[in-house]
């Protein structure tokens, strides 16, 4: 199954209490992409950005598989840019500074070859754009909804109408409750799939993702790491482990579905051991494998 | 196994979004017992009580198998007491009123009839008192030490005396990590098993409890419920069902300990589900077995 990606492509600088990178590529699609790559060739990306950007790691894109030609590039502005800094607390985070830059005037245009792509990823952003580029697709099966805090603030009514065409809705446990002003994360799944999704998955991040059905539920664990460099990114690899996982399977039952969080928190626990997406672009199937037998391990009684 | 507790048995007030109550039967000592008492009959108390306790609620203790001849009652004194409440997040509370009353003279004396005892559950009291105990004892073949930050603030030597004895310490993350200096509770698990303990169990709260020895770990989640109404004593009722669940297998293996894990985690989701522990008082065997089959399902892949 084809998977298109929509979503940033970018420039970050990061800061932890383990060090810190002045400009290392990044955006969702970017995180989304590398990840799925470990899992399907037949891989796409609607973004834009701009002349400044590292034009070459859009060759190693390619060469895992992924069509940059939804990928627009205007000469003459600049890249998307975002600074941040983590705490000794890797949950929590200060932006430093965010340019949009090609993001301003970003109107996603959908190939006409990815329009048919089985499986739509929407990386984080505005909710029209977003629903601009579902308005473009030819039915696709299984479309996963990613979003934030931000857009409930300021889109809600937007953002509604995009959960109501979603399949799956990824979000955290602060943005469940802003969504729905339940603090009960099970009441608050309920209220959400009542919105129009079939399946929510809550990310908790160094506590777990919960994934939740109608009718059932599942919880996968963060591995516990000796160290974490650096979480950005680690829900955007998330995504792309499970949409990966997914489109080779071809199925998304709820079985299915609690592989595929494995996956990508499997994936996910690679991408946070260095700075920006470096890690998750050296890993193999032995690797992989070996970790997926440590979260097995984790939890089997 | 014969299972003897040392630890609070005293009186509560609570207040949580969800109601109060002015004045329950609490402490470490009557969580842990009635928790227990759902999987061993032969179990023992130490500790001390005011002429103002509830005494009823002791005939019911010893109804479930609970010898209470260890504790004390002062009939001029009165019980100890604390007063607290949580907020909507319900892993942080504030501290009301804290009166020692009968514990600020507490000198625990083992009866000669329970010093054989093959698990010593040492709740969270004084470590000077906690390793008063284990001088008393012959020899037991298993000890779980639980202790919180205040301890660790003020009788840091004493406690890491008790540390050294202990087959098993229970401490929340935030304990971990003050108590290592390490951020990364994968590095603080291995300070603190330096320090040791064979085992270590880190409590996360709603985020589920982690156990380590040297070579392993596993992770059991915290049950996502409709609503968590009273988090008091849920630690405590998680060391009174993982202990229970060591004195019927009569075994300390990791594996062993894994379902102990999961049986302790199991009896603390019921035990939030009321204020204090009336919840924990109304269980049977179906519910329980009911709950541990909803934890294979949240975890199983």
């Amino acid at each position: 199954m084809k998977i298109l990606t929509v979503g940033t492509v970018a420039f970050d600088a990061i800061e932890s209490p383990f060090g810190k990178v002045d400009k290392i590529i990044g955006g969702a699609a970017t995180y989304i992409s590398w990840s799925a790559s470990y899992y399907t060739k037949d891989l796409a990306i609607v973004s834009v950005i701009g002349g400044d950007y590292d034009m070459e790691s859009l060759d190693r894109l390619r060469a895992r598989g992924v069509d940059t030609a939804g990928i627009e590039i205007k000469e003459d502005e600049k890249s998307f840019f975002w600074s941040g800094r983590y705490h000794t607390d890797m949950n929590t985070r200060d932006s430093l500074d965010t340019q949009l830059n090609v993001l301003l005037s970003f109107d996603p245009k959908v190939p006409s070859s990815h329009r048919d792509a089985e499986i739509l990823m929407l990386g984080n952003i505005d909710p029209t754009l977003q629903m601009k580029v579902i308005d473009q697709m030819k039915n696709p099966a299984f479309i996963v909804l990613d979003t934030m805090n931000f857009w409930m603030e300021i889109k809600l009514d937007a953002l509604k109408e995009v959960i109501k065409r979603a399949n799956l809705l990824t979000i955290n446990d602060e943005e469940a409750r802003l969504l729905t002003g339940e603090y009960s994360l099970k009441k608050a799944s309920q209220k959400i799939l009542a919105m129009g999704p079939q399946y929510l998955i809550i990310k908790k991040g160094e506590h777990g993702a919960l994934l939740f059905s109608k009718d059932d539920m599942f919880f996968a664990p963060a591995l516990p790491l000796e160290d974490v460099f650096d979480p950005t990114g680690a829900g955007d690899t998330f995504a792309g482990g499970l949409v990966g996982y997914l489109a080779q399977r071809e199925e998304f039952t709820f079985e299915e579905l609690k592989q595929g969080v494995i996956h990508g928190s499997m994936m996910a626990s690679y991408c946070v051991e260095s700075f920006g997406p470096q890690r998750l672009m050296e890993l193999n199937d032995v690797m992989r494998m070996e970790r997926l037998e440590e979260f097995r391990r984790l939890t089997k009684f």
